[in-house]
């Protein structure tokens, strides 16, 4: 028998000494995470290496890892360290863990607002449109930085990216050290699974207290523009039931322009991922502020109010900047108490990923990874999102089957427009890059508007370009 | 020593008793080709059957071309007639024919007017974008009906294509008969050549009076969308001049909003195809009113007079309709007197090919074609324009080499939609047919106005769709 | 998170009301084993219905079957009923079971006995050689009828396939019913993974008592032709150990010609799969005996006794007739007393992997399955064998990556006979079968001899060929 | 039109500044040929630079080409030199032609000997089995070499390869200089062509007095186990009356041992070339005694007399040792009087393919080239052997299609053991060459016997292998 637990063997409980280096150690978001759901965890202990480009911040981090630590009702036994350099950091490590957002946010502030002076609206801007892939060409240099340092200081670590853009980050590490053990990981597909979850409690008559995590989902495509054609919940189908909840929520959209004018920012009513179903027969598998960045038809609006009918916002790109973020607020509490900080669930998978790749508890889940096969009508190579089984031996990507042909036609313009950026980041070259912005769906402007749109991204941020050759680049002449 | 031509053999010099049936055969255009064309070779001749919906057009033709046949300067020996039944036509064939516009022109107006309602301009209408999809629709079960009759009255025929839309009618005669013969033909390339030639004229010293036909281009890509990546006379480079013309006639566009307005509708200055080939590398091997069909960038205009700029123009519907023409009283001037219809160089190439089919000579030239390796990144089976060696043996593709990556974005995107569509077109599936539809590039309106739009162009040539489930499209719902 | 056990779930602990169809439900061997394992699982319940075209045997199973759940030890809730007709036996079968011998076993002495006369050795012949292959040709049919059975009377169900030739009986099923729900199964693999498991307590120092199952391998190739390129235990490599190991075994072949003549005839040395590892890098991952089928170096021998050399034996065909078998006599024990029949731990997972695809416990097994990308350089739709995840929401196989070229050599050769004689048997071709025939890696003999050999196999057996077209069959005339 | 041929334009009649790089230019055989083809070709010119390591022989055939060049019945106007370093006979080079037998003959003696005493019987041993594999390693830095001096020296020229192993040749050309422009010649196919001719004469009423070349055959393989599918004499089908031919020829083999005793060493009667075609469906389309060096069945001797029941011989090795050669004693009378030569009609084409290739006149014939389509299921940038049409812009492979899949099962195993030998010369590594060796088809020995086949074959010509790894190499240890 082939059960996939381990608890009844003669393996060891814990496993300790384990070495993590963190980049971007200085944020207070997944740090923290991390944090919380490190000292959760029973069977498993060591140390965190916190690398930041803000020293001072990984310090910070650094020193409530140590003061949560020795709280009661911390588990494990961690030890936690700020880094001044990237190879001391990563230096032996077991596991290395991306979260950076460097360039800083004032880029996330021109991503979203020179597109909109030409009339193209982002939700996010952080995975493609015009602004996703200027991020991308920013983030590709970053990225060859960290895979390079990985072959140096511990070629078989397994790397955890949560920087996005998602798949072009996880893509360029590859490129850069082919060798590489590195997966992206992203909890869009969670939201989708409780989603499902409701569905199975709604319709199944034995089904109560479903969690998301209780569904069984086949997930094909690339992060952000993943989709989901079978849905079980302990064998039982679930995705049967789309079509009868479609029936209640029709018509689509439900909402008018501006009806969510006083909405939290990030709200998400899955009237994109239910529309997109409706359409082309599998239920799109994210939130639907990325998923409309994929295609042309939602958000050719003519005012940003507009896309509320659809029953999500544009965030500004106000909201993208720390200084609306409590963040520093909460940080001066925790440190001057550590009893202030809440233990919660925080339902990342991290650790989770953690346990299993030391042998402790097989874990399936879907992560973006290079494609082997599990999507066989993808390009081999290109970074995409499936199911995982991650065992003690790694993490092998389970097969998920091909797309519809429409569908496979949305999402491999997305992968060859990915896989241009790469390329282009790799050769310094703009030109090329500028194939694959014009070949985003949201650029639906003139060429020449296209043109000087790009040219202005570059401009803006030209501090972030030098690794590219400026000088040659014909789009940025006029 | 394997030379093309058989000019020292002892093969006969002249095949007689050919068969030839004529789909479309009451035409005023190909048919006038085909009867001029035929009766300038002087080593073909046999019998051309004229078929036609309009039966009295077809005998028309049929008179027409056996008083030319008779006059002293015709050369070949053949006799036309027409016939009722399409079977009778086709009855032991050795060459099939097709050139049809059936449903009747006002579909034209239609496929170019209405979507003109939802701000989307179409310069053709005839091959991609909402005219090109709903006229892929009608013109599938026709293809069917043909492909059928092939099968029983002459299973080894070839069969040479005229009609619009190229790909997905001859994609259908293969869908329907795998084993049929058939290729498409058109003549867009030639123009390329030409404007090749010319650029071999002005670049290389040596080169004087240049045919189009001597320019020796590397076909690859889609009929109406396909791309040239060498181009050498008798081993002369001719594409390495490209970037100094492109130097010339920069900056493009190179006209004004209204420039063209009292120009000839058909004008073409290839602006698109070099600002094509600027951006991405390869020249576009198709006229600009065709090339910007297949992308968003230059159509996004607000008013028809603002494509001018690229220097072409916008086709109005009206220009489609047949009262529009001179043909019936051209006829009535030949067949009244068969002297006044002057034998001219119709620069096709169907009788070459009947030439070469039979073992006369040799010829290389483009056609489209199901691929069966010769471009190896587009999909095995889907019909793709390329070189083909047409010799005794049949015709064999020339192998043309991958597309650079985001040029193949673009082409992949049509042929999915062509698939798609002729998927659609044999399950009657209108649903399916959408999702091509909204992946059209073109297409960047609202997802709502692309089925109201889709919905429209179905209603008002119902007449034509009653080979589709009409009742239970979800997509005619509102 | 997203563990895979669903023990702290409101999901039911017991699932009833299953029905199994059992084809070849009179034998002794693995129909006792299911009765034994069903008896043994608490949380499953149901209906088993047994069909074998012994009718009695069939009989004699199901009163054994009722007898032992009668017995106070036994666990579950199972009856058990013996069915005339096949169709009966499937109605609305949550499960079909398939473990025939059928044509009878006198076929197996011809397979191994006639090849012999030319030379030609076979340690099992029932997968691939001169035997397998005109067995596979005996097993299509009847695999075709059991596929369009489980078509009318349970579309749904899974089915899972014991019979040899393993690849071809599943790839039959998926043939005949492309939307069946198949898997074949097979032990092999298991009794590699406690070769390793020895390795494992040999090798790592903390490593004690390891089960077979414990270690996760990677499997990759074809049934009885699979190959392992990783293996860890709890996160250990276990594959680095191999050569170490090898070093102890070397020199291979470690025995002399006659070393064997009083060993059992199943004895195994693994001294093949070393050898194999040794020469192309990866551990063949079957027994010898079926290793040694699928390349002609090992059974280039002059006399039988020589391969024992390599530290197994030639089992002759004696061994393979039902009489040298003690089952009938067990069995008249049995059922005078149901109590003498010892419930056992049998290591086969039919009933594991039932609790999995109905919702109870994920398991991750190695599996023959069609290939949808988990081995991306085989044959897409051939039947390959690799893990697979089990859950309720059906198999999806794990992907294993490519093969080493020299390998994939090997196993492509295999693979193309096996799809060959599949469509040959579809076919009822025989001369297209002898193609196969003539490409198994063990004929080696000249094409005069391969002919007679093939020609003398089916006339003996013609009897079971009246699906094939022998008048018009050329490889039969002489 | 597209006719192929250039007679009717301004394009020069000759082409002239010609410059051709010789490598093996002391040979009396091929560099003989070149000499009395190029002097009998009117519309070119230039110069030969011939290369050997035997430079004396380059310069006798330097002056021998001189003389000749003299003489009032030579054409064009060549002049003739020697070379004492390969990088001066390529500098600047239009065309580089291979022809070489280096290291010396004796290695072919014992190709064919040693394998001899293992039972192994190779007629030819210059491609594939154990002789072709160990002189596959032999060619292969050899030709990395050339590759490396066409980089340096005239990149854009026009490889023409006549070594064999002619794969293998090809293919290492290419994967040192992946842009080289590099094609392999053989004249086998032109012997099948022959073949075809006599059939068309023999069934076609009209066809008399065919020529091979006249005979338009589909080609698809690879270098000598290449096959034929379609064959046309001027549109009338030939390959219909092979069936008919095989009634005519059989029963086959039709010889007995012994037979050809006293027949001409190079004899060659079709006979295995027909019982492929019988067995297969294609006509296998090389001489018999290479198409037998792919399959394990005909050589499976007892004694070399054997093999002449299939109407050819074995060549014994000694037939291959220039002594037997009558070359020196032609070359002195050539030398003391030049008139002696007499031009022929070669039938080699190298020179139709210059004049293609300047862009005189096109030409299809079959070549040896990587695979971009031509062939699509074989490996991509394997070198196969097709159709390709030439032309002043360069080799187009033209797509021949797939092959049965028997056929393709033997194709790819040599396929990929040619691509092991690559790969292992490359990087020096034998073991790997080791898997190549054991998988080829005439290496049915036992393991063991055939490990020390490969390790006598590497000692006993150890000097040619200082390019490899002996020391590390597992292969050679005992």
């Amino acid at each position: 028998m082939h059960q996939l637990d381990s608890a009844d063997t003669s393996f060891p409980d814990t496993v300790s000494d384990i070495k993590i280096g963190y980049i971007g150690g200085g944020s207070h978001g997944w740090a923290h995470t991390l944090i919380n759901d490190l000292l959760q965890c029973e069977d498993l202990a060591g140390h965190v290496a916190l690398y930041d480009v803000d020293y001072a911040a990984a310090e910070q981090n650094a020193t409530l890892g140590n003061d949560l630590s020795a709280r009661e009702d911390a588990m494990g036994d961690w030890t936690f360290d700020a880094y001044e350099a990237l190879e001391d950091a990563l230096e032996g490590a077991d596991f290395v863990i991306c979260s950076i957002q460097d360039p800083p946010e004032e880029t996330f502030v021109h991503d979203i607002d020179v597109p909109k002076e030409y009339d193209i609206y982002q939700p996010v801007a952080d995975t493609c449109g015009p602004g996703g892939a200027v991020r991308s060409l920013r983030a590709i240099p970053q990225y060859r930085e960290i895979a390079a340092a990985v072959r140096e200081q511990c070629p078989d670590a397994w790397v955890l990216n949560y920087t996005n853009p998602m798949t072009v980050c996880t893509r360029a590490l590859y490129e850069e050290y082919p060798d590489i053990n590195a997966i992206g990981l992203c909890h869009e597909v969670f939201h989708i699974q409780i989603l499902l979850a409701e569905l199975a409690e709604k319709y199944i008559d034995e089904a109560e207290d479903v969690a998301g995590s209780e569904i069984d989902v086949n997930v094909k495509g690339i992060n952000h523009f993943t989709w989901i054609d079978e849905a079980t919940w302990y064998g039982h189908d679930v995705f049967q039931y789309l079509d009868d909840e479609l029936e209640v929520r029709k018509p689509l959209p439900s909402s008018e322009t501006g009806d969510l004018e006083d909405a939290d920012y990030w709200i998400n009513h899955h009237e994109i991922a239910f529309d997109l179903y409706d359409t082309f027969g599998l239920l799109g598998a994210a939130g639907d502020r990325h998923l409309v960045e994929f295609v042309p038809w939602y958000l050719d609006i003519d005012e940003p109010a507009e896309i509320q009918r659809w029953g999500f916002r544009l965030t500004p790109s106000s909201a993208r900047v720390s200084d609306s973020d409590d963040g520093p607020a909460k940080m001066d509490t925790y440190l001057a108490d550590p009893e202030e900080f809440e233990f919660t669930q925080s339902g990342e998978e991290a650790v989770d990923i953690m346990r299993a790749l030391v042998g402790l508890e097989a874990l399936k889940t879907n992560v973006n990874h290079p494609n082997v096969g599990q999507i066989p009508d993808l390009p081999d190579g290109a970074v995409v999102e499936s199911n995982v089984l991650i065992t003690g031996a790694g993490v092998k990507p389970i097969t998920a089957g091909e797309l519809p042909r429409e569908i496979r036609n949305m999402v491999t313009t997305a992968v060859h427009n990915q896989e241009t950026l790469v390329e282009a980041g790799f050769a310094g070259d703009l030109d090329l890059a500028f194939e694959a912005f014009l070949n985003e769906p949201l650029v639906t402007i003139s060429r020449e508007d296209a043109q000087d749109l790009f040219a202005e991204l570059i401009e803006i941020e030209r501090e972030y370009f030098d690794e590219y050759d400026l000088e040659n680049a014909a789009v940025l002449e006029n």
